[in-house]
């Protein structure tokens, strides 16, 4: 179970077949295994050592895939970093995960001054001059000889991720070879994410699990990998269109903003086979018109996150077809889930309490954290965090991060219903629930929505539609209306930041 | 990783569907479960600790479903017993492995006595009176409570699978739960084995790795298992009528009775989505045959062994369309191969050398055996004793057992080869080539042969028709007709049998 596995079966079935696809530039199996055998090589040349950690900062491309396996192939652990984040940000990761080595791209070399502190070796892997101070990545590959692969696998480290997910300060999450490997052969067994040697696209960012698990996934059965630099939805269809794509990862506000696009009927996108989504809910009407979008396409949903390396759940295209939209899918092939009371038992069929996930996809643990793996980790199951219940035939239903839990007038009320109820409104483009403070109730349902373009509504206008679909003490008492919210850099929505912005606005906070 | 994880997702996926079918017997997930915890039970109330071996010795059941999952849910290992075994090689491996205990049903009840001196406890697991002297299964389910799952899994070992193979004395391999996972998730991942709450029929032994790969895959992706005591054509074709059979193992052996059988055409097998067949090669023109008779079937070969848990690789749906029947496929999702010339180098594309395997499905090890362990592990890769090679896509042929290659007149003569030329000839049903002794030559190709019923030919019209096919040289210089050859408990032609038939025969032997 060693992620280099890959480029070997590549190389001996079909040397000549394109690996990576990034813009005009096509590497074959045979060459992209020499260019990693090389940048290991290089790796090693400049210190790299087995289990170091080697850190990348940059935009989606070929050398984003090279970067990873050639970490691997010389026996490294990788540290992609959000390229979302702030340099404070980066900067604590790359010092707590004690990566020495950076690569950056165009986009990122800017930063790099404000990193220097924490770096010995810079790499620049763009198309342009070497900035001063900063290693070419072709002229080492160039210069480097080959070394052989140290196939490390198994429990070793592949890679810490860092996530500070929606609720603050970064934390490391340690993902072995095998956590890695078993979630995306899961996740494939149960509900084939790639075709075998078909044409997998990167346009969400590669240094984010959700991406990793279909990059996985299309490694196992063979294949090519067409790469942009960053999810824009002209990019994707043309992409699509130009390589004939089979398959591709999607986040929900990414197919948003496809079936938005003026342009999305003029493209082929025939091709897609499976569309994989996840990291946030979805409306069911934007779900359905992106059915109709990918004419060809299975639609499969994952639920999980980066400490289950990421797939807990699925909803399988039969799942889809079935009507089970609303739910976040099934236990995977290779993962088991339950529901957990306050008190630890398992809560009955219908109720919400925490998600639990076991199997040999958890993580390793937190990077210099042994109190928050401990915690995490409590009693042989992963603690999410996230609150669901599940019915009778084992379908999730998320309710809410707990910590997202609108507590108003002794009532728990699940963020996630009341979206729902909110993204019916026809006007509604996509919206975010929050609890806010209130002198009455404790805590208030307020709604920020973005409206569609050319459409209009009130307030007033969506509280009342949304009364007609959910409990009255569930629909917002406040609605404020926003051109855009706050995303992660895996897409998903920063409710800290509405709730900052809220109390800003309205004095609760100074800051 | 444990394979106990199937059975809790079943019962949260879907309680009361059916887990096995036995005859007129069915339990469903939730009976069945709770039937597995118990037994669980009564093995550790027996004196069944953590990572002792449990043996059986049956015919196909529910209830040697029951017992492998039990003994995996009480943190056991298994000892499948090969049913076609003399008592003399069952109480070697009960002695080998330590298995005090054994199951027995009616059909092996009576090879009791001669086993008594390695038991402790014998459990009668068929449905007449317990006999005097045995534990009755039913019995103890019904006294004992249920026990929480060990969830033991991992490097943990799993089982002892012990495997005479076609070369003599049984070893004893040694596979974990994650070696048997990875085996069987990557099978799935690769080339879709089971249905997803399909219906999976063992007609082939259960006690064997090829019946218990797809038995395993079954498991991952939820679903039935309707079980036959044994494999006969009538029985099988009834059950995947009756029960909607979506897929199933056969080895070519069974393929061919199937197909040759008059009522193959009067039975409906239209719910067939696969069949996964290995273990030997198949006559191209009884598989061409079994696709006809199978219309909605992908056939998928896969070649492999009890010591890679067993795939090692696979020939897909897909690549029988694209007309590779030749080949044994190509390495597995989750498998590594090369070809290694006898100095340990890769041999060239085309010329024939060791299979070399490598991945997380290769065994711990042999029990009690470190010296053949570390001979057949090493340099990290399992040495498989076969001679193959492998085209320029990576497609395996296999060429002969290394040990069963014919040397002659100072050429190497793979079997494999001259089989597929004989069982060209109209006449011909099966046939196996074994190297006699011959003065001039030093071996000497021989060919023993099963007529189809109703067909005669020649030693001199089959040799005739060979030498139209391939070499003279390869041809058989002799050729011995048979009504049946022997097989392994697989279905595996038991070449070192042939070779002691005609030693005997001709007076070279005298046993």
């Amino acid at each position: 179970m060693y992620l280099t596995q890959s480029i070997h079966r590549a190389v001996q079935q079909g040397p000549d077949a394109p690996s990576t696809i990034f813009g005009d530039r096509v590497r074959t199996a045979a060459e992209s295994a020499d260019r990693i055998s090389r940048l290991a090589g290089a790796l090693k040349l400049l210190g790299v050592q087995t289990g170091d950690r080697v850190a990348m900062l940059a935009l989606n491309s070929d050398r984003y895939h090279e970067y990873l396996l050639a970490t691997w192939w010389a026996g490294a652990a990788v540290v992609p970093l959000n390229i979302r984040w702030a340099p404070t940000e980066i900067l604590f990761s790359l010092h707590d995960s004690g990566a020495h080595m950076l690569l950056v791209d165009d986009a990122f070399a800017p930063v790099v001054p404000s990193l220097e502190e924490a770096l010995d070796t810079v790499v620049y892997c763009g198309d342009g001059a070497v900035p001063e101070g900063m290693l070419g990545y072709e002229q080492l590959i160039a210069a480097a000889e080959p070394v052989e692969d140290v196939r490390a696998g198994g429990d070793t480290l592949a890679g810490i991720f860092y996530t500070g997910g929606t609720t603050g300060f970064p934390k490391g999450v340690m993902l072995s070879h095998s956590n890695l490997r078993v979630s995306a052969t899961g996740g494939q067994a149960h509900a084939g994410l790639a075709v075998p040697d078909g044409r997998m696209l990167h346009a969400a960012p590669m240094f984010h699990l959700a991406d990793l698990a279909v990059w996985t996934a299309q490694h196992l059965v063979g294949g090519s990998h067409v790469i942009i630099p960053a999810f824009e939805p002209i990019a994707v269809m043309k992409a699509i269109e130009t390589h004939r794509v089979t398959s591709l990862l999607l986040v929900p506000v990414m197919i948003q903003m496809l079936v938005d696009h003026p342009d999305m009927a003029k493209h082929d996108l025939s091709s897609c086979h499976s569309v994989l989504y996840g990291a946030s809910s979805i409306a069911e009407a934007v779900l359905k018109r992106a059915m109709n979008a990918f004419p060809n396409a299975g639609f499969v949903q994952a639920y999980g996150m980066t400490e289950v390396a990421p797939i807990a759940t699925l909803l399988t295209a039969q799942d889809h077809a079935e009507g089970h939209l609303r739910s976040a899918g099934r236990a995977a092939a290779h993962s088991e889930i339950r529901i957990a009371a306050p008190d630890g038992t398992d809560a009955p069929v219908g109720t919400v309490g925490e998600v639990l996930v076991r199997g040999g996809h958890v993580m390793l643990g937190y990077w210099n954290n042994p109190a928050d793996t401990s915690d995490a980790l409590r009693g042989g199951w992963y603690h999410t965090g996230d609150g669901a219940y599940m019915d009778e035939n084992g379908y999730l239903y998320i309710a809410d991060r707990l910590k997202d839990m609108i507590v108003s007038g002794g009532e728990n009320i699940y963020s996630a219903e009341v979206e729902n109820a909110v993204a019916q409104h026809p006007a509604v483009a996509t919206c975010a629930v929050i609890g806010v403070p209130d002198e009455r109730f404790g805590e208030r349902v307020h709604a920020v929505v973005v409206l569609r373009q050319g459409f209009a509504a009130t307030a007033e206008e969506i509280r009342g539609h949304t009364k007609t679909l959910i409990a009255g003490y569930k629909a917002p008492r406040s609605v404020e209306f926003t051109d855009a919210l706050p995303l992660s850099g895996a897409g998903k929505i920063l409710k800290r930041e509405l709730r900052k912005r809220y109390s800003r606005a309205n004095g609760l906070i100074d800051d």
